[in-house]
């Protein structure tokens, strides 16, 4: 069949075949089907919509375009999480030694930063001389020795989804559930899992801003996760707020060595209570507690041991990075910044973010990309000191930016001033878990 | 404005302002905008809807992509007649030198044949000599010279729509009324006109075969004009079977020769007869005739006093063509062809003929193209013998294949067999103007 022909099914509105999905997929691999084509059909896939069987297709045949990893030579249940990203969501480098202390192998492909949000390869990569990229081969060499490891999308995996990604990027087809699923789970389930919790976001820092709709997504990703046999579930989280302390990429890395250190302080604890949802989630999926309270408290425990710090640190070691910035996270901070707090202009309550604003604003210092070829300075970036319900004396600050020159200083302080609105009224909770799928 | 952002406005159902469309069509003739986002953008138009006003915007923005032709040193009213194009269908060769005749400037921009359609450009090259590549210069030399000209698109005009056009064919978006519309008269407003004709063709031989679409287009082609102060008219006519007797380049020009030279065989009248209703219709318009009738009469007059033929073969030497043609019409003809008779199978009336099917048919006898790139042979092609409602014994020849190879004439003519219908009932009259806009 050629393209068009394909392309002209979807475009009256029919079903696309499993066999004309796999067509498309291959074309997308192989470059049989010219970028033009492919944007045409995709358009024509969100305005005349996929059905879940066409998702699961799609899915499938991005999946098989590269290679599923074969993990069954380790010997514990291998879980994942995946979040839909945020400002200020550094979870996965708390989860991931958690989980691993607690018996889980996670083999987590994670993602960079992208316009307002963070990367956690990015996050890494503040670790002088830490190196996410591994081969499957070494991948697994770690995995056996720490219970982890992080790498990044290698062109192995999903190669499909990759061409596919950019080209939607740049077409604005991007905020579409059916080919949000397909990308994110073509790659998750090359990861070869039992069990995926994934961390879908909502409010101002989220892609998807709508409480209704995140959850909408969510439901899609279990969906589709449980049709390929494995054990997936969501919470749909709050983003809308910075999530804990910091922002930016060496920020964050220091935020969760000093949480895995015992030495939290107290803008962080939403880091931490996240983190421990969300591991809590994977260790009652691969059959490890037996009920929330259980996972939890076995969570802790490997925490207050130390053993979670330990795995961080062999971790950082096996994977080329500095082991010292463990038992000295201060190693992380440039001294040399400027930093200006921001201050209330007015006494009152803090009743809301715009934390997409403070996202971008960081990207704006240098601490993220506007394109994907752009390099990241791993410095700068903003502490949130004040979080959303709180109240605040004028003059209070109510976060820093960490800025490589004071002009950049003070004008990002103006962006971030404007996205944080302080009120007399007392601001309605929000609650931080939002649903569970 | 980011072409994202344009291609969201779209997406999301919102009528593009003015503004937009330009950029839009700044992108396409300039390069800054990727071919993949300008394919995602025409499949959310398609599916989203355009609006008149759209429609007129895309149209003038395509249109002054390039030049538009300045004529006003030409002393007469300024007319052409387009068709959405047929099989057969070669009215223009008559129409230009009728016009021509009367006292009409036809500055006619014609394209070349793809697919089962013959184009104007292709059948002209089977005169010796014949160039279509001629400067805006020697273009009004030559309408000044004998009243008319016929050029292939050049790359001044409208280059927009050239790449617009081939995205379009390779994405299945060309079937889509407002973007027809805006290809269509981007070209035809380039020719500086006061009066324009459509022949806008349906059934089977057509690119838009059921009436009421074809009615629809015309409307729509009509508004679009008038909207840029041109006077504009349509006739829906019939290609539920091919027009006169050839199909194929040298035998279509051959027929039209013999129809100026007052020797036209009986399947031939179609042709004359269409011809001369779309002549007529740019006389009323251009006011040079006060009713329909005296329209005819002028035209008639000038086909009679052999001064259509004498424009014609003037045209030819002006344009490099070799003008013994229009005295010795079989000169065109090529001696050595293999011909080949199809045969009624049984007797009955004919009742339908699958028009596609025969523009194909002589396409892959190597009288059309499959793609842009493909050479033409101009000698090949077919003889309609039979009408539809006509009476056939069986063993009655229907039409006459005229290939290059006898295996290709055997291949063919079977073919050209199944396209055509014979049965025991009278078939209902169809009329050969369904409608006038």
């Amino acid at each position: 069949m050629r393209p068009q022909e394909i392309i002209a099914r979807k475009r009256d509105g029919h079903a696309l075949k499993d066999a004309e999905i796999a067509e498309f997929v291959v074309g997308l691999t192989t470059g049989t089907w010219a970028d033009y084509q492919i944007t045409a059909l995709v358009m024509a896939m969100i305005l005349r919509g996929l059905n879940l069987r066409e998702q699961n297709s799609i899915t499938r045949e991005m999946l098989h375009s590269g290679i599923v990893m074969d993990l069954s030579d380790i010997d514990a249940p291998k879980a994942d999480k995946h979040s839909t990203g945020g400002v200020g969501d550094k979870t996965s480098l708390l989860i991931a030694p958690l989980a691993a202390a607690c018996g889980i192998a996670v083999p987590m492909v994670s993602g960079r930063g992208l316009g307002h949000t963070g990367g956690t390869l990015d996050k890494l990569e503040s670790i002088p001389g830490y190196n996410v990229n591994l081969s499957f081969k070494r991948l697994k060499q770690v995995m056996k020795a720490c219970g982890f490891g992080l790498i990044g999308q290698t062109k192995q995996i999903a190669p499909a989804d990759k061409r596919l990604y950019a080209l939607r990027d740049a077409t604005a087809t991007v905020p579409y559930i059916p080919l949000i699923v397909a990308s994110i789970m073509s790659k998750k389930l090359a990861e070869g899992l039992d069990a995926l919790i994934l961390d879908v976001k909502t409010g101002s820092g989220a892609f998807i801003r709508k409480p209704t709709e995140s959850i909408k997504l969510a439901k899609a990703l279990c969906e589709t996760g449980r049709s390929f046999g494995v054990t997936t579930q969501a919470l749909v989280t709050d983003m809308s707020q910075p999530l804990g302390k910091f922002v930016g990429n060496a920020l964050e890395v220091y935020e969760c060595i000093k949480i895995l250190r015992g030495d939290a302080e107290p803008e962080m604890l939403p880091t931490l209570e996240l983190s421990v949802e969300l591991t809590a989630k994977m260790l009652l999926m691969c059959g490890i507690a037996t009920n929330k309270a259980d996972a939890k408290d076995k969570i802790l425990s490997v925490l207050r041991s130390g053993e979670a710090l330990d795995r961080f640190r062999r971790n950082v070691e096996l994977q080329g990075g500095d082991p010292r910035v463990c038992d000295k996270p201060d190693r992380l901070l440039e001294k040399k910044l400027f930093t200006l707090d921001i201050r209330a202009a007015s006494k009152g309550y803090l009743t809301a973010v715009d934390t997409f604003a403070v996202g971008n604003a960081v990207c704006m210092l240098g601490g993220g990309r506007v394109r994907a070829e752009d390099t990241v300075d791993h410095t700068v970036g903003f502490a949130s000191l004040k979080k959303v319900g709180e109240n605040v004396a004028k003059g209070d600050a109510v976060g820093t930016v960490y800025a490589r020159k004071a002009d950049d200083a003070t004008a990002i302080s103006e962006m971030i001033r404007s996205a944080y609105k302080i009120s007399t009224e007392i601001p309605k909770a929000v609650k931080f878990i939002r649903a569970a799928v």
